[in-house]
C-alpha cells in the first residue's frame, strides 16, 4: 500500500504555492506560481530517483526506469495547475499519487519490466488560455503547437511567449514519445460517488464537450435616454440564451448538462445600455449523437430568440471532444485492483474532460476516481478526505504496477 | 443671433484635449486633460472680460458684471468632463453656448441688470468617481463635501487629492451663491427630436432614477460534472431578474426605462458555474410615484424567482434622484425664445440626469436640449450639426437675456 501521509503532506505542501483567498488555490497555468509548483515537483522527483524530461508544450515526464530496455513506460499523472478560485486536489491528486506510486515502489524495492513515467500536463483547466486539456490535446495530435502558441490570455499575453518566460519551454518534440497504457487518477468534481457512498469510482467512459463563444451585438447608448422601443440591448440577449441553454440540457435528461460560466459585457457601465455581450456556453453528454442534437437546437434556436429582439447572435465552437469510451484493459486492471484491495467501487461516467480524454486516443488509457465532498470542485472549497485520497492512490498503485508488470 | 461659427470652432478646440481613440474624447473628471481644458476656457472667459471664481469642489464660475449691484446673477452653463468613451458635445455645447452667449453680448454692446456667469460644473459623469453630477449635488445640499472629497477611483486615488494635484481645488465655499436663476443647454442623448424633426427640445422635467446594484449568489461548481438538478446558478438568476427589470419597464409605458448595463461574474470560468453576479439596474421614469412602484415590484419579484432556482438576491440602492419638475418661468422663457426664433420645438423629458436637476432644486432652472445623430451619446461616435448647436445657443441666448433683463 501507499504512504497515505505522506501523500496528504505533499498535496498540503503544493496547496502552499499559489494560496487562494479562501483556502484553495490560485496557480493558473504559465504564471509565477505554476513555475514554482513546477519546481517543486521536479525536486520531489529528483529526490525519488527519477530524470526529468520537459516537452515544447511545458509537458514534464518524471521517469523511473524498468527492467526491459525497450519496453514502453506505463505512464501515470493529471495537471498541476488550478483554477482561478481553484482546489487543492483537481488535478495535483493525480500527479502526486503518481509521485507517491514511484516512492512507494522505491521504499518496497519493487522493480518493473516496463518503466514508469510521471507527467504534469500543462493548462489542462482552460480558464487563462482556452480550450482545457491544451497539451496533451497537442500532444496527442488535436491541436497543432503554433496553434496552441499563438492562444492569448485576457490581458493579450501569447501562450507561447509566457511558457517561455516562467522558464518551462522544454526542447523535446511534443507526442513523440509512445506509451504502454495512461492511468489518471482525479476527484470526481461531482457528488455522485458521495452519495453512492463508494471509495473509488472506475471510470468507463467521460462525457463529450462543446465549447460554443458566443456574441450578441446590440448597440450601446443611453439607459436614460434611449425610449425602450428603440433599444437594442444585448443583455437582453444573454438572458434568452441563458435560459435557452437550460431548456436545452433539461430537455435531454439523464445525463446532458448545459451552463453559461464565462460573460463579458461591453462597455459594462451602469449607465450604457450594453452595446455588445460575449460568453462561453458549455454543453456535455456522454453519447454523441445527444451532444451533436444539442447544439444544433442551440444553433437553431438563439439566433431567433435574438433577432426577436434586435440584436444579432454570432457564435463559434472554441472547444470540443467527443465522448470517449477507455480501454477495456486499463479499465478492468483498475477494477480488479479496486476488488483486490477490497474498496467499494462502482463504473461511472467523468462528467468533466481531462488529459485521459485526450491521450485516449493515442494509448490505452483509464482513470480512477475518488469522491469529493458535497460534489464541489472549481471553488476554493473542494475538499476530499485523506483515506479518500488513499484509496484511490492504492488503487492506481495496483493498476500501474500489474500493467508495468514486475 | 449668436455666432454659430465661433461656437463650433471653439466646440472643435476644446476636443483637441483629450483625443478619444474613435473620433471622441476621454477627458475624465480631475486627469491632466480636464485641467488644460479648464485653463483654455478659463483663457476664453478671460479674453471675454470675465472673472473667474472657483470653489472647492473645483466648480467653475466666469461672471460678466450686470448693471443693477444689488442683482443677483442668471447661471448658464454645463460639464467639460466626458465619459472615457464620450463624444465631443456632451456638457461641453452647454458651457461653450454660455460662453458663446457673453461673446455675442459683447459683440452687441448688450448690457443686462442682472450678471450672468457661465459654469462648468466638476465630475457630471460620474465613471471615474460615482455617482454623477457629484459636484452640483454638493452644490445643492445633496451631498457633504467630505463624502465627495473621500470617493476613491478604481485606481484608489482620492477625489479629494486629485482635485488638489491638478490645480483647481479654489479657496470659495461650495453653495454659497445665490442664484436668479439657472439655464443648462445640453444635447438630448437620446433618440426624441430627431425623430420628431424637431430643431430644439424644452426640458419640462427630469426623470427620477434609481441604481439598485444587486447581489445574486448561488453555488460555483463544475460545469461539467454537476447534475443539472444539483445547480445553484447565479447566472440564471442574473437571466430571469434582467427580463423582470425589461417587463416592469414595458407595463410602465409611456415615459418609463429600465435595464442592466453593469455586471460583473464571479469568478467568470468557462467552466464554473457562476456562484455569484454583481449587477446594477437602472430605473427611471419622471412620474415618482410610478418610480417607487417599479421599485418596489422589483423587490418583491426578484427574489422569489431566484428562490425558485435556489439562488439568493440581496439588493441596495446606489444611487437616487426624484424626478424634477422645471421652474415654469424659465422653461416658459425657453419655449418662447424658440417660438420667437422660429424654431421647430416640443415639450420633452430629460432622460439623462444633468447638473440642472440638482441645481432646481435650489434655484428657478430649466433646460434646452438639441438633437444629437440617432440619439447616440455616451459613445465616441456622439455626433450633432452646427445648425443644431447654433438652434440650441440661441434659444439659451435670448431666454438668458431676457431673464437677465436688459
Ligand atoms: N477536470 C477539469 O475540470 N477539467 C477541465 C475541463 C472541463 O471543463 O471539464
Ligand atoms: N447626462 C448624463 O449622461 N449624466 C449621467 C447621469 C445619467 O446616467 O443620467
Amino acid at each position: 500500500k501507499i504512504n497515505g501521509e505522506r501523500l496528504w503532506d505533499s498535496l498540503m505542501e503544493m496547496a502552499k504555492i499559489g494560496p487562494g483567498i479562501a483556502g484553495g488555490n490560485n496557480r493558473q497555468t504559465l504564471t509565477d506560481e505554476d513555475s514554482e509548483g513546477r519546481h517543486l515537483f521536479k525536486k520531489w522527483c529528483d529526490d525519488a530517483g527519477c530524470t526529468m524530461g520537459v516537452d515544447q508544450m511545458g509537458n514534464m515526464f518524471a521517469r523511473r526506469e524498468g527492467t526491459d530496455p525497450d519496453a514502453l513506460p506505463v505512464y501515470v499523472g493529471s495537471h498541476l495547475d488550478t483554477q482561478p478560485t481553484g482546489g487543492k486536489y483537481d488535478g495535483v491528486l493525480g500527479v502526486l499519487g503518481g509521485l507517491e506510486i514511484i516512492r512507494t515502489m522505491n521504499d518496497l524495492g519493487i522493480k518493473t519490466k516496463h518503466p514508469i513515467v510521471v507527467t504534469n500536463w500543462t493548462n489542462e483547466e482552460g480558464t487563462r488560455y482556452a480550450p482545457a486539456m491544451l497539451a496533451s490535446g497537442v500532444f496527442a495530435g488535436k491541436h497543432t503547437q503554433e496553434w496552441a502558441y499563438d492562444k492569448v490570455d485576457a490581458q493579450g499575453k501569447r501562450f507561447g511567449d509566457e511558457l517561455e518566460r516562467i522558464g518551462w519551454k522544454g526542447e523535446e518534440k511534443v507526442g513523440d514519445r509512445k506509451m504502454h497504457a495512461f492511468f489518471e487518477l482525479h476527484i470526481e468534481q461531482g457528488p455522485i460517488l458521495e452519495a453512492e457512498g463508494k471509495d473509488v469510482g472506475v471510470v468507463t467512459h467521460g462525457q463529450g464537450l462543446r465549447w460554443i463563444e458566443c456574441t450578441i451585438t446590440g448597440k450601446e447608448s443611453h439607459t436614460g435616454s434611449t425610449p425602450m422601443h428603440m433599444r437594442k440591448n444585448a443583455g437582453r440577449g444573454l438572458a434568452l440564451v441563458t435560459e435557452l441553454v437550460h431548456e436545452i440540457a433539461m430537455k435531454n435528461q439523464p445525463n446532458a448538462v448545459g451552463a453559461i460560466g464565462h460573460i463579458d459585457v461591453y462597455p459594462n457601465s451602469r449607465n450604457i445600455i450594453p452595446g455588445k455581450v460575449v460568453f462561453t456556453i458549455d454543453m456535455r453528454t456522454h453519447i454523441l449523437d445527444k451532444l451533436e442534437g444539442m447544439v444544433a437546437e442551440l444553433m437553431e434556436r438563439a439566433p431567433k430568440l435574438c433577432e426577436d429582439i434586435e440584436v444579432s447572435f454570432e457564435a463559434e465552437i472554441v472547444g470540443q471532444f467527443n465522448p470517449p469510451a477507455f480501454d477495456e484493459g486499463c479499465v478492468q486492471a483498475i477494477r480488479q485492483a479496486a476488488e483486490r484491495l477490497g474498496y467499494s467501487h462502482m463504473d461511472i461516467v467523468s462528467g468533466a474532460g481531462h488529459d485521459a480524454c485526450w491521450i485516449n486516443d493515442v494509448a490505452p488509457t483509464a482513470m480512477v476516481m475518488c469522491p469529493c465532498v458535497d460534489g464541489l470542485s472549481h471553488n476554493e472549497a473542494e475538499e476530499i478526505s485523506p483515506e479518500w485520497a488513499a484509496a484511490g492512490a492504492n488503487v492506481l498503485f495496483h493498476a500501474v504496477v500489474e500493467t508495468a508488470e514486475i
